[in-house]
């Protein structure tokens, strides 16, 4: 079946661009790939793509976890709808459910203020910090003494970064290797402008969730708001629509198969660099007890949410999240199996060792050693994983949880504002008093209760010398469920964070209060927190030490690539990232061939009218009716819904602009195939494909069915 | 999509054969479709087809509910493995378990026998007897007179026909139009010559069970024995292999995408022209209520085995039943609502009778009149379904039904056998016997209660004028589920039948005895009989009705194609048949196309070294290796393992060999894809496909896995 499908490849002309290109660049590296990037169809010149506030990079925005773009003058800005979500979710009323029915403002005062965590970044500058954060390492420190420092020099360039609307951090690359410090603008009053109703954003639901074919039009409108004078500010009404540097075009007629496409925005996380040993242990640990851990989780959630419906909404999302994550888990299981990527890592290792010995000398000797010690940290690792896992799910209770993070927040507040552990300093504590606020949303005493349980039931089976003393002086001789049971309700009876004053009242009170609190969960949470704080630093130490070995696996593997005359990319860490290639199908396995392009054909076919495939009538009624309104592809013969390419993109992507080979947008980068799943940590060209919503189905959704040509004409898009 | 499939298979000159012709055809109609029948590759003469005793016709055998074809002149018999799989269980022990070793006889003097239950049947004789089943037919006759007469008429046919060694039967073709009497030898004397271990031959289990793309090697190897005077008799040590009059030949070769391929076999049953008001039905119904009374069943099933793993292993075959009826229904739903089925059923008739109407005349008045009176008879059944599907599940208690079963044949035996009741005369005796003997086997008490309390308890719903006195008086006042249980474990406490010799003792008792008997359960079925055989008179008398109003469907159908000069193919009946077409792949969605090979590439990808995806090793390294040994497809340039082609085929035809265009054998049908589930009421050429094992893949498994050389040379394939 490849075979039918690469002689299908070349017969198109697609000879040059049959092998996908691995990789999430950092723009300052696509000059080096230039002739790459030139040979898969790319028209512009590559070094324009290395300049954050030029065409086409000015216009790619974070939201945080999602990116997106600005398409217009006035800030108007195009992500997915799953990204857009909070907006309508937060504007949703039982009695109007925007999620539901969609929304279009056809005037900037029809807007809808966004939820008030919703964020736009701009990234206006990336400086290398590399020196800056390593000046003050040298080899005689221990762990925790390089983990603090480490931590310090990255507060202080964070600290003389951060200025009235600027937020800065620090992203660490190749686990250490070097440091960059990133620049962003941050918008704080984000809008709804327009999403199409829920049966067209998530068509397919969760059921489709990864699967190609897709026929998700997974894409809604945001504006960015800005105070008058043009800075950042949170929500007022007499906000003005800030003005982009630059707006990325539209392209009406989209891409077919075969073309340059590319997509940039910021993923989140991918493993390619870890070592065979990691892998093999995700395979026979990590995902099988989170896959158990999650079923367990799920079972006692929706044990109490048959029983009260109040119950299943509080946890609607986490139910979703776990189940979200459980196809994941399966998913990577699947696909490593399939790759059989330990034998693949060890194969490279072992190719990357020998390299390193036949090069000979000193200074690869002791590379040899230390990627040797790197193995010795990971193994030594496991030991703690066990007990990490287990007080991470009794730390689901949210009352403890929450009880926890006073009891820190107090001390840190103790120190210098530099001094303080990132995620308590003065610039997080807006952020920690909202999630206290926020708690009581989604927390049910009787489930936060059963969680803490589930959790404590896994602890107790922990060996002596791995137990935290407080934690085991609370439980005294309780074992069983039932025991454990008896001590979480009585934890429960005796404390008052159940209320959302009582929290904030603790959240503006002073450590000798807390210390002095007669709350139960308080108390506890008093005598558990040195003692927590004692495993962070051990945990911080092995960090440091981590972050000595792993730059120094990643020097060989750079200096070995190198030698072949190839770059090597970061793993993703959130930061601003380009992936190319072109728009191609797949064979997914044996006998089965994806077409690159689905079709609006396909929702006939998925529609059962019930949820998640129960388009709207008008559209099925106007799909029937060929009512097209030229935005058909003329290859295609009919309207194009999504694609694919064999981009390299990860959780983060999401609402990342998909441009053609002059850098205008040809659609919206949503989500990967099933194959892709397990790409976080072994990229496969042949089998890994990103989706995307194809521009000319977002364009034909926002005219034919949603009339939003107020939208299009401010795009600049040609009416029909 | 399509159109991209459509432009490849025009690209691979595939352009006359793109659309698929449906039909299970009669030998007997295949000269009037000559024409079609070359144009789509075959190269024997049409004519030749129609010879029951001619090559190839002559060579393919009915194993009754499984289809097979002699390939030796001693009789050798290949078909599907799963055909072939109770000749494995009955050799099967838990010391030497053939069905997951496999197993093969290097001599004839290692064969096994099969179950005592096998046969094979060896169609000899198709002869036309409408006129002898309709000649005393008339008008004036009742419902009930009707069907006493057609079932006197074909039960004197049988009796005239039947002799030593033959067995007769009356094939009701078109709802009664037309009656075929066909005489076939029935060989009793099966053995177990070779299967593949079922890692091969039952590859993907229930998992791939109507999926494509499949990997199943579902092909094994029985042969014919005969007594020494060459007639047919029960299993000897000394009878002697049959000797076929004619045996299919082998082609090595295969065949290759667009090749001409057909399958003969006998096909079990259709509905291609039931009313849409049936189709209806069916739809918002019998498959939904079937679906909810399957899944309850299960879990009564279940929640015993688990308990009890003895219990587990009883219900293992009645397990897999319901989850094979449960996943084809769900299938049948999905695909007829994807084929609109309703409304293509009523666009037709609607057609149908414009034509008749255009067409004038009292007679076609008539017809029309009577296509109305068809449908009244349609509607009129549905008061009765749920009694029926009520009465049926408490008869799924195996000490009720096998009472019953005793009752009903001592009053039967009172009569001269022409007047007993089809499936009570003489000649159906030693199977009721056998069934009794074999009760204990599959049968559990306790659960055996539940399923009749889980009958009774939908019972107990319907209305008083549908209830049963005899069942109501026992009854008495019970309806809740504890109730209905504590009757229902009165009523198995009082009787023996559970007891094997007990049930043979009443087995040769006379209905003076039976009446008189204590046993609570006989008792019980002693009241309950005269009224459920007035329900089955009832029953019957629709069934009259009936057999004159489909035969007057079909005439109107057979005359408005014939205006069309198209012939009409009979629905399946059990009885020979033959469809033809071409290999091919399928686009089954939108963005989705299936190869028509799968390979042993595939084998590899499904490999997880847990069943049902345990490859045996041999079978894997070999593949690596690529060590095909001259078996592999040069067009695909690897060994193929299944193909689909556009055949209509259904239930009944697994087994039938797949031969190419000069009759040659190139494979087993033995499924069909998820699309060609509801084919049995709406065969869509675009979607529906059969799925063959190939000849290659079968050689290849036999010559270098299994090392069963002396069959290869038994059946003239050169050695490689």
């Amino acid at each position: 079946m490849r075979r039918v499908l690469l002689a299908a490849a070349l017969a198109a002309g697609l000879a040059g661009t049959a092998h996908a290109v691995e990789g999430m660049w950092q723009p300052a590296q696509l000059p080096k790939i230039a002739d790459t990037l030139k040979q898969h169809g790319l028209k512009l010149d590559p070094a324009k793509l290395t300049d954050l506030t030029a065409y086409p990079m000015g216009a790619i925005v974070s939201l945080g976890g999602c990116t997106a773009s600005f398409v217009s003058a006035d800030a108007l800005i195009v992500t997915n709808h799953h990204c857009g979500y909070g907006a309508l979710q937060y504007n949703s009323t039982p009695q109007k459910n925007l999620i539901v029915d969609g929304f279009l403002a056809k005037t900037q005062a029809e807007e809808l203020q966004g939820s008030p965590d919703m964020r736009v970044f701009v990234t206006e500058e990336i400086r290398d910090v590399t020196k800056d954060v390593t000046a003050k390492l040298n080899d005689k420190m221990s762990g925790a003494e390089r983990y603090k420092a480490i931590e310090l020099a990255i507060k202080e360039l964070v600290k003389g970064c951060e200025s009235d609307g600027y937020r800065c951090d620090v992203y660490t690359f190749h686990g250490g290797y070097s440091y960059q410090l990133i620049k962003q603008l941050e918008i704080k009053d984000v809008r709804l402008v327009y999403a199409p109703p829920e049966s067209i954003g998530k068509f397919g639901g969760d059921v489709d969730n990864w699967m190609w074919p897709r026929h998700t039009g997974d894409f809604s409108y945001l504006r960015a708001y800005v105070s008058k004078d043009g800075k950042s500010a949170t929500y007022a009404k007499d906000n003005v629509p800030y003005h982009p540097k630059h707006v990325l075009k539209v392209n009406p007629q989209g891409v077919e198969q075969g073309d340059y496409v590319m997509v940039v925005g910021y993923p989140g996380r991918t493993n390619r660099y870890r070592l065979a040993d990691e892998v093999q242990s995700s395979i026979d640990w990590v995902y099988p007890t989170q896959i158990k851990v999650y079923e367990d989780t799920l079972n006692i959630i929706n044990t109490a949410g048959k029983a009260d419906p109040k119950v299943a909404v509080k946890y609607a999302s986490m139910v979703a999240s776990l189940n979200n994550y459980l196809k994941n888990f399966g998913g990577q299981l699947e696909g490593l199996r399939r790759a059989d990527a330990v034998n693949v890592k060890r194969a490279q290792e072992a190719q990357l060792e020998m390299w390193l010995k036949q090069q000979g000398g000193a200074d690869n000797t002791a590379l040899v050693a230390d990627i040797g010690k790197l193995r010795q940290a990971i193994a030594a690792d496991k030991s703690t994983r066990e007990r990490s896992l287990d007080l991470g799910l009794v730390n689901r209770s949210s009352m403890l949880s929450g009880a926890l993070r006073l009891v820190r927040l107090s001390k840190e507040r103790a120190k210098p504002d530099l001094q303080r552990d990132p995620g308590y300093q003065q610039r997080d504590e807006v952020r920690i008093e909202a999630a206290l606020k926020q708690m009581e949303r989604r927390y049910d005493p009787k489930v936060d209760q059963q969680l803490m349980v589930y959790g404590l039931q896994r602890y107790v089976t922990l060996p002596k010398d791995q137990r935290l003393p407080a934690l085991d002086a609370w439980l005294g001789d309780a074992k069983t469920e039932a025991q454990l049971s008896q001590k979480v309700a009585a934890l429960y009876a005796g404390s008052q964070l159940g209320n959302t004053d009582e929290r904030l009242k603790w959240f503006k009170a002073d450590a000798r209060a807390i210390d002095a609190s007669n709350d139960s969960m308080l108390k506890l949470a008093v005598a558990m927190q040195p003692q927590l704080q004692k495993l962070e630093d051990e945990q911080d130490a092995r960090a440091g030490e981590m972050s000595k070995l792993r730059p120094r696996y990643m020097q060989a593997m750079i200096a070995w690539k190198d030698s072949q005359h190839l770059p090597v990319y970061p793993d993703a860490n959130s930061s601003l990232r380009v992936t190319f290639g072109n728009v191609q199908g797949v064979a997914p396995r044996d006998g089965v061939s994806y077409a690159p392009f689905t079709t609006v054909q396909g929702i006939l076919e998925k529609d059962t009218g019930v949820e998640p495939f129960n388009s709207p009538k008008a559209e099925l009624a106007a799909i029937k009716a060929k009512a097209f309104d030229g935005y058909a592809s003329p290859k295609l013969g009919t309207l194009p819904v999504d694609f694919l390419a064999d981009l390299d993109i990860t959780g983060g992507n999401s609402g990342s602009p998909a441009m053609d080979a002059n850098g205008q947008l040809v659609g919206l980068a949503f989500d990967g195939n099933w194959e892709s799943v397990s790409g976080d940590w072994l990229f496969n060209p042949q089998l890994n494909r990103s989706i995307q919503v194809d521009v000319r189905y977002m364009l034909w959704v926002m005219h034919h069915l949603d009339h939003a040509d107020n939208l299009l004409k401010e795009m600049g898009v040609p009416a029909k």
